[in-house]
Parts: structure tokens; C-alpha cells; sequence
């Protein structure tokens, strides 16, 4: 009997926001479709194919961009097409012709499947980077109660986040396009500090021996964990009514590196409190995702509608501010370099892990998405798509990798 | 007899214009007043000073955020003190001690006298620095009638614009904010086009080889002097009705350079036409200035009351783009060469200069800055604040000059 295989399907344009219903004949934004794949333990897998299980899905705010944008660093997502997205699967069967010295049944690996339960895919790095014999992963599908900072060894789910695009966005955005260099720069300013970005920049920013790191975030429990968790200096809750004199209070040397995730008005507070030659990394704008803006449209010259106009550029003239947009990808060739770094810190726990993993399978990925947005999560949303303990897989050796094993480079 | 010196003070904040009535009773910025100085002929000048008459005020948008930003790249002007100013000046006194070898009688200079007729400066470089034996700087009080853009030898009042704070913003932003590179660089859009270092940036852009050069202007006359007469490839009237229609056009392979001089609606329409990795070289915003804006307020936390905000930052991260803003004084090391490069790209008839002189003496200054945030201006404003030929100095040697005299070395 073939696998029953559910997907979800971009089916309406965001009006600004994602609707999460999933329901087929409701208005959500993606819809629940169902598929077929071949049965691993009965039938044969297509040539030079690996098929794939869904472990855990990765969420990022990009993922909104993808729907809407028009010019932007990758195509959009169409209507009708499987909503894009990677996430760590488990092989689970492998076409004549694939090399088994790379790729191994039970193995794990970070895959570029879409929002779906299985996937048939090509064998290119684009489409399946298989990792190393890895310490189990299940401790991250309990992550989301509680901290779980405290656990150095490497696990397939950090290559989701800080051995994935996360922290490999921190690291070049920091170190390369902010160009922090503790001999010069004092203050580091970090908003969606609580973020799966944000928490790896500011820790990377401890570690580079900054002398203050400061953190923006949406609740108190957030700024707790940035400040007692993290070790962040301080951090600043924005929805505070006085969040601005926080700022102003917390930035007597002004700001030298800014690594925005959210734009609108932190991302003006903080040119305000901009030093000489402040370099502004502009990694995201969260807040203005929603707002109806599809800027960048190839046939439109008008200004966009819904998002909060920057008020205080002015001042990156007058402290000769650089604010500079950057996308990780352009810096495929350095990967190697940052991920040895990134692993290193990561072992010796000089970089603390978050995991926000959400149950409920396939079905609760657009409701994930949203709550990013709403900002519910702490450090890496995922979704747990199926736990390792209730596989279907005809595959038993998934679990029996060793503790110690070494992980494998990517 | 002492000579009677007016000046302007500072005297009222601008609300948020500057009001240019000078009258002593009236509520104008500025204030003309009168003191006395030394008369040459008679008096002694004080030792190590130098009493300078000036001919040429420089007028320049920066004035305006002189006189209300609080933290800037160079402290506002106090109320109560002369406003701050340079021009070209001819040496009438020198007091015993000055080496006479460096300064003579009758001699120009570049020098910060502030908005007034006569000072007494000390000798150091940021105060005077002498001209070489120029040509006569006559047909520069006739040149706001009519095109003079064919007169390649070096003039004392080039010292303001092409070889003055003007040209090196030009050269400084286009050639290192903004990276241009023939090889790589297609199209460089000009904002303030028609303005002093506007219509520099756009003739270092065509002889280093861009494919295309845009300007933005507000008059169509202006629109047809950067075509006709400096070669830009288009310029567009902003005040057209279809201005945005016209740059996504003229844009076909987008912008890989941006100079901006006016900030606001002109640069956010240009952020949804940046290439990859665009330089937008952030220099002034004169759309801005008087929008009531105290930007950088120390003890202010908050967004800018009038500024128009920036809608399209967003395409920053998209396209990777990066906003640099830079204050030219930041380059005083690298002048020379600079110096050298645009002295003989003058003297070749490489970049034309074009001079807008206002008459009616200092008086006029103040109207004057108020005539160029409306626009009145094309190239460089200055005020004749003395002719030479109505000069009331004791030296007549002012004249003297040969016509191919070599040009000093600033």
C-alpha cells in the first residue's frame, strides 16, 4: 500500500496576514491536500530518487516574503505549488543508483522537501545535505518546556537553527557586514533578540567581547532568558511604555552595530541612538512583514502602503551610518569557515541552543508561522511534523546511531 | 577710519523655515549688524592676524541643519553668534608676524570668515588658505545669467565648487561611498542633479565610464542643462506628473549607484529600482531639512515629528543593498589627490562649472539659502558680497594676476 502522503498547498494570497485554517474548503492561506509515495517496504523506489520522512519542519519570517514579494532574493512561491520550506528528515528509501556510501536508510539529513510529510529527491546539495551519525534528536521534540540551553553535544535540530541558515545569518551578519571588531566597538544592539537569529548574534557578540549587548524583545519572559540564560547586559521589552528611554538609558556610547530583525519603529529608535559610523545590519523587518507592502514590484514605482515610514534616516548622514542589506546565501563559498566556528561554540557551550518546536504534525505549520509573527517563540520555531518514536518507517535504524558518534561536516 | 563691517547673527530659530528679513526689528533668522574693523590704510593690524574682505559667500544646504541638529558631524550654530560661512576672500592687512611669503596683499584665499563683510583670521589652514596667482575672478559675478560651462581654466571662485567642499563630495561619495565601478556599475541615478555637487556627480559618472546617467531636477530648464550641456543621458522633472514612470524607464537594468541629495519621496522611489547590491550613497536630504525635524536630539527618544518616512527600506535586505552616509571631511587626508584629479578634469573641460551668483551684497544671504531649498539655483550658489572692481580695499594689486599664471596646490 502506497504512503499516504499530506501537503500543504499555497492556495491564497495573504490578505496582508496568513490565514492558518487548512481546512479545503475554508479561506486559508494554504490548504491540506494528500498524495501518494511509494511504500519503501513494498514497492521500488524511482532511479537516483531518495525518499525522505518529515521530522521537523523549519518556520522562518522569510517564509511570508516568499509569498508575496515580487523582486526579492528568491522567487516567489506560486499559487498552487507546495508552500517551500526545509526541515531534518529521516531517509527512508533509496532509488537504484544512489551511492550508499553517502546516503544511508535510517539516516538523518537536512532537506529541502516542502511543507509535506515525504518528499522524492534528487541527490543534488540543494535538495538533501545527509549529516553525520548524530546524537538521537529526540530531546528536541520536548525543547519547547523549559530551557534547554544546557546541552553542548551537537543534534540533528541545530541544523535547523544554529548550524542552519539562523546562525549562519548571525555570524555573517554580525562579523562580515557588521564588521564588529571589540578593539573599536562597544555597543551591540539586537532586535527579535529572543529570535533564533537574534539570540545567536548577541551570544556571538559576548563572545567577541563586546562590552555592552543589549536585546529588544516582546514580553518579560523573553528578556528574562536573553539576560539570565544568554548573558546578554540587558534587555528591553518594546512594549513597555517607556522602552525608548530604556534605549537611551542603555546606550551612553551610542550604538556601533545594530542587527535589525524587525525594522519599523526600533529600527528608527536606533538610528537616533546611532554612533559614528554605526553599521546597521539589515537582516529583517518582521513587523512590517503583514503590512500589505508588496514592495519590489517590477511594474510598480509608487511608494507601499501599509509600512511605517522610516522617520529618522536623516541621521545616517549626519554619523555616517551604514546600513547595509544582506541575504546569507551570498555567502555560500565561506560556510565552512562559520559552521567550524559556530560548531566549536556550540560544544563548549559558548553558544546556548532554543528550540520552539509545535505539535500537532503538518497541519499546525500555518498556525506556526503566524504565532512567529505574533511573536510566541523563544529561539527556533520547528514543527514537528512526526516524532522519531511514532515513525512509520520501515526503516528501524534511525535510533540506533551511538552518542558519541562524530558529527559529520556539512 | 575704521572699516565698517556688517554681519548676520543668528537670532531665531527657523519655524521651520528660515525667514530671511534682516531687519533689526523684525523676526528673521538672521541679523544684520555692524562693527568696526581696522583700516588698513591707517591702522595697525593686530600681529599674527589677517584682515580679509570677503567677495564670495558660499551658500550650502548643510547651513540649514547648522543652525537646529543637536548632534551632528559638526556643532549647530549658537544663537547670538555670526553664522558660520566660507567664501573667497582677498587679503587686505596683515598684522606683523604673518609670513609674507604665504600671504600676500591683494591676494585671494579660501577663508571661514562666517556671514560677514571683513575678519581678522589667524593663519592656520582651517581658516585661510591662500590661492595660488589666479586668474581674475571677475566673470564670476556675471555668470548667473546665461550658460558659462566652457571656461576650463581654474578661477578663484572654483575654490567654492569644482576644487571646493562640493567637488570633493562629489568625487568622495560617487568614487568611494558609492564604489563606482565602469565594469560593473550600468546606471547612476543623481538626485539635486542640477546642484552643486549634483552636476559633479554626474560628470565623474560619464567620464568613468557609466552606461547611463539619470538626473532628477525640479524645472525643466534645469532638466535640459544637465542633457545639453553636461551630457547626462536623462534627466527627469520630478514635478512631473509621471516622474516615477519616467525613472523605472530610464531604468531598465535598475540602480546600481544612487547619489542622493534630497532624501524623501525621490530616494524611496529609487530603493524600489535598486539592483543587486547597490550602493545608495547617502549625502544630503534637502527635501527634509525643513520639515521641523530636530533628528539626533539628545535627550530625545522619539520618532521626527515632519519627516516624510521612508516606505521602501525594506528592499535594502532584498537586494542586498547598502546606504551609506559620509561626511566629506572624513577624506581631508585623501584632498590632494583628489584635488589633482579634479583640477585637471576642469582644466580639460572634463566637468564644466556653472555658478548661480546672487547679488545685492551679505544682505542678500539669507533670501539666498532660502532660494536654494526652493530650487533656485543651478551649480553653485554664492552671494557677491564685494565686486572686485567696487572694491574699497587699499591694495590695488588684486588685478595684477596673469591670465596663465599656474594655479597653486591647496
Amino acid at each position: 500500500m502506497p504512503l499516504t502522503n499530506k501537503q500543504l498547498i499555497y492556495t491564497r494570497k495573504p490578505t496582508p496576514s496568513i490565514n492558518p485554517s487548512v481546512t479545503s474548503n475554508g479561506d486559508g492561506t494554504f490548504e491540506l491536500r494528500t498524495s501518494t509515495f511509494p511504500d519503501p517496504a513494498v514497492d521500488a523506489i524511482p532511479e537516483n530518487k531518495i525518499l525522505v520522512r518529515m521530522l521537523y519542519l523549519s518556520l522562518d519570517p522569510a517564509m511570508r516574503q516568499w509569498l508575496t514579494a515580487k523582486r526579492s532574493y528568491i522567487a516567489p512561491v506560486k499559487l498552487g505549488e507546495i508552500m517551500r520550506g526545509q526541515g531534518i528528515v529521516e531517509i527512508i528509501g533509496l532509488g537504484k543508483g544512489i551511492d550508499t556510501n553517502k546516503f544511508k536508510i535510517g539516516q538523518y539529513a537536512r532537506a529541502a522537501t516542502g511543507w509535506q510529510e515525504y518528499a522524492l529527491l534528487p541527490t543534488d546539495r540543494n535538495a538533501i545535505e545527509p549529516l553525520g551519525p548524530l546524537q538521537t534528536i529526540s530531546t528536541a521534540s520536548q525543547a519547547s518546556t523549559g530551557p534547554k540551553t544546557n546541552q553542548p553535544q551537537i543534534r540533528a535540530t541545530d541544523f535547523l537553527s544554529t548550524l542552519g541558515t539562523t546562525g549562519l545569518t548571525a555570524y555573517f551578519g554580525f562579523l562580515h557586514v557588521g564588521k564588529f571588531d571589540a578593539s573599536r566597538d562597544k555597543t551591540v544592539v539586537i532586535s527579535g533578540a529572543a529570535g533564533a537569529t537574534g539570540m545567536v548574534v548577541g551570544q556571538i557578540a559576548r563572545l567577541k567581547g563586546a562590552k555592552r549587548v543589549i536585546g529588544l524583545a516582546g514580553t518579560r519572559v523573553k528578556c528574562e532568558f536573553l539576560v539570565n540564560e544568554l548573558g546578554f547586559d540587558k534587555a528591553i521589552n518594546y512594549k513597555d511604555t517607556d522602552w525608548k528611554k530604556q534605549l537611551l538609558d542603555a546606550t551612553p556610547e551610542y550604538i556601533d552595530v545594530y542587527f535589525d530583525n524587525v525594522g519599523g519603529e526600533i529600527l528608527d529608535a536606533c538610528l537616533l541612538r546611532a554612533n559614528q559610523n554605526a553599521r546597521f545590519v539589515m537582516c529583517g523587518a518582521i513587523s512590517q512583514y503583514n503590512t500589505g507592502s508588496d514592495f519590489g514590484g517590477a511594474g510598480k514605482s509608487g511608494g507601499s502602503g501599509g509600512v511605517r515610514g522610516l522617520q529618522n534616516y536623516m541621521m545616517i548622514i549626519s554619523q555616517r551610518v551604514t546600513l547595509q542589506g544582506f541575504i546569507v546565501f551570498d555567502y555560500v563559498k565561506e560556510y565552512p569557515r562559520a559552521l567550524k566556528d559556530l560548531s566549536a561554540w556550540l560544544e563548549q557551550g559558548k553558544i546556548k541552543r532554543r528550540e520552539h518546536v509545535i505539535k500537532g504534525g503538518l497541519e499546525a505549520a500555518p498556525a506556526g508561522l503566524v504565532g512567529l509573527f505574533a511573536g510566541e517563540n523563544i529561539g527556533k520555531t520547528m514543527v514537528e511534523v512526526a516524532s522519531v518514536s511514532g515513525s512509520g518507517s520501515s526503516s528501524s535504524s534511525s535510533h540506533s546511531f551511538g552518542t558519541k558518534a562524530p558529527v559529520a561536516k556539512l
